[in-house]
Order: C-alpha cells, then structure tokens, then sequence
C-alpha cells in the first residue's frame, strides 16, 4: 500500500473556546459539575456568558487540539468540522489552516452558528466546560469525503460526536472508509457524563472493531465499565480494544495492549495553569509517536510531554513548537 | 462640587485584538516597522490574517485597556467607544461590563465591522500592530453625553482618537464637558508615527488648555517636539501641560509638574511575555493613585506595577486583581 498523505486526520465538533478565569464560588453558584462539559443550548449560552468575567477567544474543539498537536509535532494533518459562515467559524478555520493543516469541510450556510464552549477556568488550573453546539449540529456523513479521511493512516475521532445527531452517521461512515483504506481508528471518549450517555454504543463500537486505538481518563474509563476500581476496569478494557491508553493526571498514564500493560509517569509542570486540552494533547503526542512506529512507552512519554506543556498556559493549544519542544527533552524527532 | 460618579471615564477606539506569536523576519518580510502601530484596510486586514500564525482574541483597545486596569484597582469608570453589532462587538462589549465598567455607546447599525487589531508578538515580547478601525471611524460627537461624561473626575483620551475623522470632535466636545464640569482631561500620545500624523494638532490642544495630565514614552515624546534629545524634550514638555509622565520601559518613569521633575524606577519582571498594554496599564495605575489623591511618586509606583503585570503575560489587559497586587506589594489601597 502506498503512504497516506496524511499521518492523522481527526473529526470533531469545530469550537472556539471563550475562557474566563472565576472561583468555586461560581460554580457552586452556577450548580456545575466541576471538570466535565455540558451541553448548553443558546439562551443559556447568552445567559452565562453575561455572568462570566472578562475573556479570551481561542480556538477549541478536542479533536481539533489534538490536530494542533500533532501539526506542531510536524506530523501531517487534516480536520474535518463544521463552522458557521460568521466571525468564530473564521477564527477557527484561520487557526486551523494557520498551522499547515487541510480543513475543507462546507461551513454551514445560514441556520446556528459556530460553537462556542464558555470555559470557567478555577484557581486550581481545573476547566469546567458549557458548550454550545450551534452548527456542529449539522455535521454529515456527506462532509465525510473518502479522497480525504482515506488518505490518512490514522483516523480520530472524539467521543463528544455522539452528541450533535448526524455526526454519529458521520463517524461510522469515516470509520467504515478508514479500515476499507487500511487506515486505523483512534477514539477518545472524551468526558464522563458523555461515556453516561452513550456507554452501550461506545461498547458496540469496540466490540464490533470500529475501534483500534482508545484514549479514556480515569473516569470515563471507570463511567464506561460501571465500576470505581481502576484494575477491574482495564481488564475489561484489554478485552474490548486492541490498544487503549488510560491517562490519570498525576499518576501518569497506562498503556494496555493484547497481553500487556505498562506505565508511565506523568510529565513535571511548574505550575498546572488550566487543564483545558491536556486529554487532547496527551492524545496528539501518543499518535505522533504512533504514527512514526516509534515504541509505545515513547509514544507515552510524547503524551506526557504535550500534555504538560498545554496545562502550563491558558488555552486548549500548544504556545509552542512541540517537536522543539521534544527535541530539548532528548527524544530523536 | 459633589463628589463625581466615576474616577475615570475613557473614550477611545473600541477594539479586539487578535494575537499570535510571529518571528522577526516575519516583520521583516512584510515590511513592518516593529513596536508600532499602523492602520490598515479591510482588504489589507484579511490578507495580513491569512498569513499570520494562529491566534487568540481578546478585548483591547488603548483607552479601554486603562479603564480596564482602573476597574481592577477598584475605581469607577466608565467607557465611550464605538464597536458594530456584530460577534467581536459583543465580545468587546462583554469584557469591558464584565468588569464594571459601564459602557453603553450605541453599537453602529450596519457599516464597518467592529476593530480588529492584528498584533504580532516577537520572541523579545515587542509588540507590532496592525489596526483596521472599522466601526471607530464612526464615533461621533453625539456618541459623548454631558451626564456620562461629565461624571467624570478624570477624562482620559488616546491620540489614536485621532485617526478616525469624526473622533477629534467627539473628542474636543468630551473635553470640553470635563473643564465645564470641574473635571481633569488627560491624554495619551499613543505612538510615535501617530504623533507625527498629528503633531500640529497635538501641541495646539496642549497649548490651548485642553489637556491636563499627558502620558507618552520616549520615542512619542520625541516625536513630538522633533528632537532626539530628552532632556529638552522633557523642558518643552514641563511649558506646554500642567503634569507630564513621560515612560522609558526599563529606565523607569519621569515625572514633570510645573518647575518639579523626578524618576521612578520600572518595576521588575520576570520574563517579559508581551508589551501589548504596557503604556495603557502605565496610565492605568498612575490615574488611579491621581484620582484618590495619591503622592505623584505613589502614583508612579502604581503604573510601573501595573505595567509590569501586563507585560509579563499574553494580552493587554490585567489578569489578576490589581489592587490586590498592589496591596501584596505593600501599598496601602
């Protein structure tokens, strides 16, 4: 088989994150659930963006990080994503294409408009996420074009698809063409109340081997397998997927594949700053490793790497190059 | 006369800044004159976005970014500018109340688009800008109230108000108010090749009585009275306004009032970050400490401060409180 043009192309809801410090207070205030995303609609959008702080706009969406990632690696990339015509959907395209990755997908011609997640970032560097879908809604299995998601030898997805309706066609049919290309299927199950609401689908799609690579954190892990102990759920795990990588924030992360499972630690950070990306970064530098057939315990330690770089900062993208960035770290890039 | 609603109303150019890190030889290839500010058109705006790395956006403006630091001292104030009705207006518009401010000119119904400005961040944290004015250059003397502005203890304006037509009225007329009300105008030189666009202009509201406190740096200073030398700048400074601050980054302050001249020193900074904001946050702090009567000393420890916290993060606006930062830094607030 020829090589893929692309090393990842990733589809996912296409936002651009609005980020505001505040205090637990608010949330308390506000009755939201601390480090998970929820999904808003647009008069509670307006309604707590009138209540948040002062903030800043950035581009978003937790497949579109982990492009950013892995473009700022140097791997090759593509996104597909549905915008808006208006203001945030030329941000987001801007951002996107700004750093070598192909996006093509139709913007959305008139009904919602872009997305946006309100993120309330607390003083202890944790993210709280209210997210607007607006035309993420109408992401179709038409903007899935075989002459593109063929063409990379990775395809991811985010967990967060299930949620706008079409995007679940969407997703089947860019697996379905990855696995008829010989391409393989990476899949992050994105957040717990999300894995809650989608468990027994997310569970069909593994066992049915749409699934070749998945990336869970501790929680969603523990949400998809219904159970509070770690051990127990990763042996379900092995059985359900080829390759899965649970991350657990501190502690590093474990890597579970057919017979085996190792550990690696987490990166040092100097100081955790907001956590938004960190699972999508984390995500960015495993598959670039992947990608270049590099030892999974690498592929690992890059995670690690790009996710402590992203939790160091505001914003849900790298403020550096990455691949310099491991290059200063000692790994051969 | 009673006390005034607020410290500091401001009246400038209501603009979002849109941010990326970029190299020199990106401003050498496109032909840009670092650390300053110049005004671009539409078409000019798209086609510099297109090639720029990826960004963040957040609210700035110069006027807006003082009011802005003055409100997280703990004034009261309030801000006149002109932004469309569209997503970056409401983001302006969002940011500015979020923190008390009130602001309620009237958004431009059709027309321009609100300002953007596209800001390039070199690796020694210099900031170049490039400011299409969009919906500014519709800020018109109706937009200035007597009961908002004339509320105000302090009216401060920014020589960018220059550039779009209709706002040297608005402008004289918001000046006028504040002497007929009792209250104090203070002005901003801005950059050095606005001052040169307006120098005439420039020495004649000084001379003629409309400006009472004057803030500019070195190069803005110098541009004014065409001399190299600072010296005698600073003396043809002390003959044309009541009370001058003139800023020198590392050098610190110089304070001119009437026969009297002293220094203050810059205060440290651990890396600087980006200087977007430092001039604004300067003026910031010394009109906060001006509007509770402080020593003119005190009131120059207080923009250094501020100056300094802005300078050592992305963006041009405070990201912390700070009058807290003042209070941790020993001043009685």
């Amino acid at each position: 088989m020829p090589a893929k043009k692309y090393d990842v192309v990733g589809i996912g809801n296409a936002i651009v994150d609005v980020i505001a410090r505040t205090d637990d207070d608010f949330l308390v205030a506000e009755g939201l659930a601390k480090g998970t995303m929820r999904l808003i609609d647009g008069v509670e959008a307006e309604r707590l963006y009138a209540r948040m702080g002062p903030s800043i706009e950035a581009s978003g969406g937790s497949a579109a990080n982990t492009i950013a990632g892995l473009a700022s690696f140097g791997a090759s990339a593509g996104f597909v994503g549905k915008v808006a015509g208006d203001g945030l959907g030329n941000i987001f395209g801007h951002d996107i294409r700004a750093i070598g990755v192909d996006f093509d997908t139709a913007p959305l011609d008139g009904g919602a408009a872009t997305a946006r997640s309100l993120i309330l970032v607390t003083p202890d560097g944790e993210r709280t996420m209210n997210t607007y879908l607006g035309a993420c809604q109408e992401l179709h299995p038409q903007d899935i074009h075989e002459g593109f998601v063929g063409e990379a030898a990775i395809v991811y997805l985010e967990g967060y698809l299930w949620d706008p309706e079409p995007a679940k066609q969407a997703f089947r049919k860019a697996a379905d063409i990855a696995h008829a290309k010989g391409g393989k299927v990476a899949f992050s199950l994105s957040d717990a109340f999300c894995v809650d609401r989608y468990r027994s689908e997310f569970l069909e799609l593994m066992r049915g081997g749409a699934i070749d690579i998945l990336f869970g954190n501790e929680s969603e892990i523990h949400a998809l397998y219904e159970t509070s102990d770690l051990a127990t759920a990763i042996e379900l795990l092995r059985k359900d997927v080829p390759l899965a990588v649970t991350t657990r924030g501190v502690e590093g992360s474990v890597v579970t594949f057919g017979p085996g499972t190792f550990q690696v630690p987490a990166a040092s950070v100097e100081e955790v700053v907001d956590t938004t990306g960190a699972g999508d970064l984390f995500a960015a530098g495993f598959l670039y490793g992947h990608s270049r057939g590099m030892a999974l315990t690498t592929c690992a330690e890059l995670a690690a790497l790009a996710a402590a770089e992203v939790i160091g900062h505001m914003g849900a993208r790298p403020q550096v190059s990455l691949k310099e960035l491991a290059q200063q770290n000692g790994f051969p890039l």
